[in-house]
């Protein structure tokens, strides 16, 4: 072990990543959606491609890509057979490479990325340890890994894998194609298709709600359940509370990162972005295309206009409008926050504001 | 699952959520504790009370609730049969409606949905998966999930639920009627009675100590347990590690919801509130009812008083005395929070300030 | 149950803790790297000092230490046989109780501690229940708990514990003496020795990664690794995603607390401490020695240099010099945060710009 501090590993090790072609450079220009340019010296190589790599370590039968203009030396310097870029840098393309030219390099990239490394696929069956109700159905499709424990009235569609430890609860519903990582528990909820859940998410427990009676807190029960539309990813260790009388819902496409909190009855429309460690109380409703950035907390209660941007650390107090870039704590926007900081930090460096001869000056001018 | 995004889900779907019932009026009105006033048209519906709803949804056999005035044009227009208000509502209520009043309505509300959706029972048995240590004393009356770890010398008293997964450390003692969710991790713990562990918390393991020595940090032992008295629960993926010297304390009734972090030796009082993504470091100790918002800081060794109230991502880096509310990073009292606040957004608004003339200014004037 | 709220247990209680010894006076100084001075009244205990404890708990037959000078009045009337202290406090032991005196009496404590509790060692053996692939190399002396999934290809040195409910993922590397606690899921991943973590860590899932697309955001895939080296330890419920095309390096000897977050790509040098709830984002790369405090949070692509010391909740959106001290959203030095707070509160508190008159002042005399 004594070698492991040292970067032994590939884009891509086999020892951890199945890979799919050799594929040829058309196919990869066709997935890519962009224009195939030939290597100016040589040709392709004749077995096709065969991997992807960063600029620094792909080689001759591997594709490349430059996305970030920060790292065009890169570009002049790669062994990769092909790389994908944007029509600016197509000239730097060394000359024995060839060249697929697309407007948005990171996109095609991550089409030909999976094209290599497509996402796991469901392989059929139970393992045998897995404790499954009489009266659940599961798709004959579906992969269920061992120990994994499926309630009463559950319904899973085809080609959904149940990982390890799994726990699914009475009367949930999964739809197609879904990904239940390993040590998910799952209760009181419906699952579109595509869902994606990483390993540790807690969907669908209590949520946080109580009544102050005269001997202390008195639970008030939590009677909605969690919707997860097509398409959500909930990342590893996240949690969603079901609702308290409604539920809560995640739009479809929406991707929530490690260790977000979401409170009972919130909504989220499609395609929103929650960062890791931010969190959303109870009955917020986020409009479609929103972005949370990491560690950033909204209150309960509130809304979130279409598109919005929350930024990082940022403590969301009341409604933001569509559209709107906040930031700050309590939140403002982003001009608006920066310009503050730019205020304080002057204030504090003028030396009279500093000695707190500044009052006394003022007083003295105001003497005047 | 196409329908999937659309909310087909009643309020307590049987499809979730057991009930119990049909309830009468009267026994609802004395389980709410208020005043029953019968519909000033027709009666109450033959057969009794079936079940809860919001508003918006209930029907003529089911009872809801006003508690926050900015639904009351909800109460005229609701089909329900019987709805739980405060006095000043009263006579809004629809005609064919009865009404229960109360001083409290969603103390009230709790209640009666308590009724008809009571906290789940313990099923005694013990899944055959289970592994549960020879020494292990469970009661007879509890609920064993599959695939629970139950360790050497371990105590569980009468109708506690261990869920599926739950691995309870050797020496663990639980008290009565608790409810350990799946896929908990508890070890060097003592729990009262009626506790609930939410799935995924963690408690008991290593505080986070270490000496710093000539080669690195050196461990130092945690040789404290965890205490949760009567009638605490632990939220979601929260973490509560147990003490280095002496014990870490969570104080009867209290509740911490998810993604909590607890340090060694903490010790929390009664009846305290700990929102999602908080963190309460080593060593600082909550006096009674204290309520800490979502994703605030506290840092070691310091006191809260009982019945302060610390604000959402506030950083608390000193004591805060009994009945104070502070908020901010360092923490402040509120109302200091927000005229400081003011005074910033002012501040960066004077046309000289933003140009920066301000400062020649001053330096004029302090030449005149 | 009902005197769970009592403190009963002692330090290092014999229900939770197993105990070695007793030591000798003597063994115990060697162990502690101090000087041993004996009772000034009385001798050593006939069979040796038998458990440890605090200077308010500890008796006769047991060490104590004193590290802060806050507790010197425990000092005075302690019970114990014999104390860990500074040199500035050795008169002030109690002439019944024995002294070791050493520069540093909380590295000293923890070594003794540690004599008294050493770390649990392995149990050679694979449950029963545990599910190991045919083709994963276990060493004979490792023990692997119930339920535990190893997967295809995998490694696991000697004395490496595997606890209850681990998921150990295809191919994936750990080293010796290492502890993967009870539901731990690892995946994509390659440890040294001496590598611990604890329970319900998530190491190795897919970084958050997508385009942008037409029909929305369409996942990257995830084509690296975690690498943690020797003696790295990851808290309770925290999450490292593995790299995108490079690989999330933790360096030797780096300490994670309890819920914090790394993302794809990072890279920690050694000896880091990172603390609850903080989280570094993607490609962000730290130096050696490196503090995070608890809540901060620093953005992608950023570099702190070696031994710079992040506060609590400070947000880091760009480079921090080796060696500084930043806090405050956005970080600044320590310094310059305090005197912000300073300032904002003196201008805050000046009754002219409370009352706005401060403005119509400055405009008189800007016309003076």
């Amino acid at each position: 072990m004594s070698g492991v501090v040292e970067r032994r590993h590939a884009t891509a090790d086999r020892r951890f990543f199945e890979r799919a072609g050799p594929f040829t450079a058309e196919a990869l220009a066709e997935a890519a959606g962009g224009d195939l340019l030939p290597p100016r010296e040589g040709g392709f190589p004749e077995g096709g491609f065969t991997g992807i790599g960063p600029l620094q370590a792909a080689g001759p039968t591997e594709l490349s890509f430059l996305d970030n203009r920060r790292y065009a030396a890169a570009l002049d310097d790669t062994q990769a057979g092909l790389v994908i870029v944007a029509k600016a840098f197509a000239s730097r393309v060394p000359p024995g490479c060839g060249a697929i030219v697309v407007a948005q390099p990171y996109l095609a990239w991550s089409r030909v990325a999976r094209m290599f490394h497509p996402a796991p696929k469901a392989r059929a069956g139970v393992h045998a340890t897995a404790v499954i109700a009489a009266s659940a159905q599961v798709d004959a499709s579906c992969e269920v890994g061992p120990f994994a424990v499926i309630g009463e009235g559950v319904e899973i569609g085809a080609g959904t894998i149940i990982g390890p430890h799994a726990v699914i609860g009475d009367g949930v519903r999964i739809g197609a194609d879904c990904r239940i990582s390993a040590q998910v528990v799952l209760s009181h909820a419906v699952l579109g298709d595509r869902v994606i859940l990483f390993p540790g998410a807690r969907v669908g427990q209590d949520g946080f709600g109580f009544a102050v009676g005269p001997q202390g807190f008195e639970t008030v029960p939590q009677l909605g359940v969690v919707i997860l539309e097509d398409g959500v990813e909930i990342g590893a260790n996240s949690t969603i509370d079901r609702g308290s009388v409604q539920d809560t819902v995640i739009g479809a496409g929406s991707r929530l990162d490690n260790l977000v909190q979401i409170g009972h009855n919130a909504r989220l429309g499609k395609g929103c972005i929650v960062v890791s460690q931010a969190g959303i109380s109870g009955s917020t409703e986020l409009g479609d295309y929103v972005t949370i950035a990491a560690q950033a907390g909204l209150i309960g209660h509130i809304k979130i206009g279409t598109k919005a941007r929350v930024g990082a650390q940022c403590g969301v107090m009341s409604d933001v409008e569509a559209g709107a870039d906040v930031i700050g704590s309590p939140a403002m926007p982003f001009r608006e926050f920066f310009r503050n900081v730019a205020t304080l930090r002057r204030l504090s460096r003028r030396p009279g504001v500093e000695e707190g001869a500044d009052d006394s000056q003022s007083e003295g001018k105001g003497g005047a």
